[in-house]
């Protein structure tokens, strides 16, 4: 069952002051930035019907991270007991997929400001998903 | 910028008695059933401190989706202004991942009893997060 492979391949890619993970908050809410969310121009039409200021989720790669993490400190904070990385949300992990709800604060062509997010400048987007009222994630 | 790809790796395997995408609801809180997922082995360690009980975020990667669709009508439903794939839920969708908030029924070893769930028999899992309080998703 984990012979298969499946290609992600990015829709865009974000363009933030935020350059390290070092630099970066953990969490959006904890002091994320607004950020140009830069959709390639041959995924364009997809973005029909998206309007500024309503709130999406975006899908994110952490490109920068270790995918060969099982067990991680939560928070990156060694003074908390070790656990498995899917009860956390670390950035490394098998597949290093991230979530991002954000409010869009602009809409200038195929590029949206976007925030608040954590993610760092040059992270490839794959995804963005409206927020449904009462669907699973909102 | 999208010339690179990244290599989506199925950590684990959803079993369900829905084995169409046409018995399957459009959403989890819309008729969706509970489901065993199994997670390989090679990735058991990092199931470490979740818990029976709790909900979490499962992402999955519907396989059967078609990837060359930017528009669609919303929930198929052809009454429906066609528009953005990105402003909906589609499956059919460039990177076909989905989210699905689920409750932890039970846990056997390295299966668990999860839902309710809409995605279908042998759809592949990527990625399990914990749902944070507060957090951008949750």
């Amino acid at each position: 069952m984990i012979e298969t492979e499946f290609a992600l391949r990015p829709i865009g890619i974000l363009r933030s002051d935020l350059t390290t993970r070092e630099a970066a908050p953990k969490q959006g809410s904890e002091g994320g930035v607004d950020a140009w969310l830069e959709i390639h121009p041959s995924f364009a039409e997809g973005l029909e019907g998206i309007a500024a200021g309503s709130d999406i989720i975006l899908v994110t790669w952490f490109h920068k991270a270790s995918r060969n993490r099982l067990k991680v400190h939560p928070r990156g904070d060694k003074r908390r007991p070790i656990t498995g990385v899917f009860s956390t949300r670390s950035p490394d992990r098998p597949n290093p997929l991230a979530l991002h709800r954000v409010t869009i604060r602009e809409i200038s062509g195929n590029r949206f400001r976007v925030g608040p997010i954590e993610a760092i400048d040059g992270t490839p987007v794959v995804d963005i998903k409206p927020v449904l009222p009462g669907s699973a994630d909102s």
